[in-house]
């Protein structure tokens, strides 16, 4: 039976900060490191034994990963990275503080920004630090693909593909899985999962460092179950597909 | 110009217990985990930039690797793991104390088992725990390939191959490599890009966290130059082929 665990990124240094981050590569804090660990350890708990993980190219997201991977004793598997799994790209916000940008642009704009379905924010500059096109790591994909800015939309957009082409079908061959990224990338394959709305989408909220262990009928499609792992720090899940 | 850095991992949990280790999948100490922190000072001070890692499927080289790529910030790079970058394995004598084994089987014996080119300890018994067909990790690799004792020679053998398929290549191709390993699988590794004879390469030892660096020409294959980036902790090398 296919299974597959969705985390979370542990607590960043600019959650801590209450800054955006989007695609800018901050390091997890001990809390997010401890939060991390504890990931392993129900899973571990859970019997979970994965055979392929696959992670974002942001170091909040990998070392969460291999503190998880090191909690179940399965730090010799493969891991896939790729950029379709990094956090939304948040244009011209990243860096800023959440509040002072509320003060500068009202709340109506930010919770526009943050929370609607198809509106980026604004792009941030191309010879900005902050644009992929100044990273060496996205020095491969190709220019038309690295964004200025993203809304959900263009998330969704651009990590469906890799959950067709990579993630689907290890499913589908009976693979245990274990992804670990970021808040609206995880949403992204929440929505592909449990065929959530545009709408719903932007209700479902991934807790950090508590896996959402999914068990999937043979055809690697179809959900059978979905739960996080620590009850307590649960938050509601959309129905199971044709529940 | 192509660049491979060859790193040892830090020192393991039965260094200090001085036991014969091989495929068991021990963790590094503490000492160990300061050594592959160094490593990725040592290599970040070079300025190495590394675009890909290979690895062995043992978790002392993974979590050196990953300490190493933290130390560099470049956890982003694609990851390879494969055992056949695994230390050599030891057979029936994994797990024995070093000095014990000395003492059971004499000096001369335990001198013949670590110090010859092709001959094997004994073999560990196909239902022992350490026998790689009762690691799941393994569960992919064709059983025939899969070795109950080995000896320097068949170790070699193994590793030529991914050598040949999967870093050679890239070396070719212009990119900048780093290798983490072991004792046997680096001896290996230095006795291809070197060309060291048989005989010689037994007088070969790579040093634990002290990465070496090795500048090739173009053709990924002609070494330009070769150092430890710690002299202090450096040990002899053999010297450049056409020098």
């Amino acid at each position: 039976m296919p299974q597959l665990a969705l985390i979370r990124h542990g607590q960043s240094e600019w959650n801590l900060q209450n800054r955006f981050t989007g695609w800018v590569d901050v390091d997890l804090t001990d809390e997010g490191v401890a939060q991390a660990r504890q990931s392993g350890e129900l899973l571990a708990k859970a019997g979970f034994e994965p055979t392929h993980a696959f992670v974002s190219v942001l170091k909040r997201a990998i070392k969460t990963l291999n503190f998880t991977l090191e909690g179940l004793d399965r730090l010799w598997i493969p891991v896939d990275k790729s950029w379709r799994l990094n956090e939304r790209h948040y244009g011209a916000l990243a860096g800023l503080d959440k509040n002072e940008t509320r003060a500068k642009h009202g709340d109506e704009q930010v919770k526009i920004w943050r929370r609607s379905f198809d509106t980026p924010p604004p792009p941030v500059a191309t010879d900005h630090a902050y644009h992929p096109l100044n990273d060496h790591r996205y020095a491969d994909v190709p220019r038309e693909l690295l964004p200025a800015s993203e809304s959900l939309k263009s998330t969704l957009d651009r990590v469906e593909p890799y959950w067709s082409s990579s993630i689907q079908p290890r499913l589908a061959a009976g693979e245990t899985l274990i992804v670990a990224a970021h808040g609206n990338s995880l949403r992204a394959l929440v929505k592909l999962l449990f065929k959530v709305s545009d709408p719903d989408i932007m209700e479902v909220e991934v807790p950090t460092g508590n896996p959402l262990l999914i068990d999937l009928e043979d055809d690697g499609i179809t959900l059978r179950s979905a739960r996080y792992l620590d009850p307590v720090r649960a938050k509601p899940l959309p129905p199971l597909p044709g529940a």
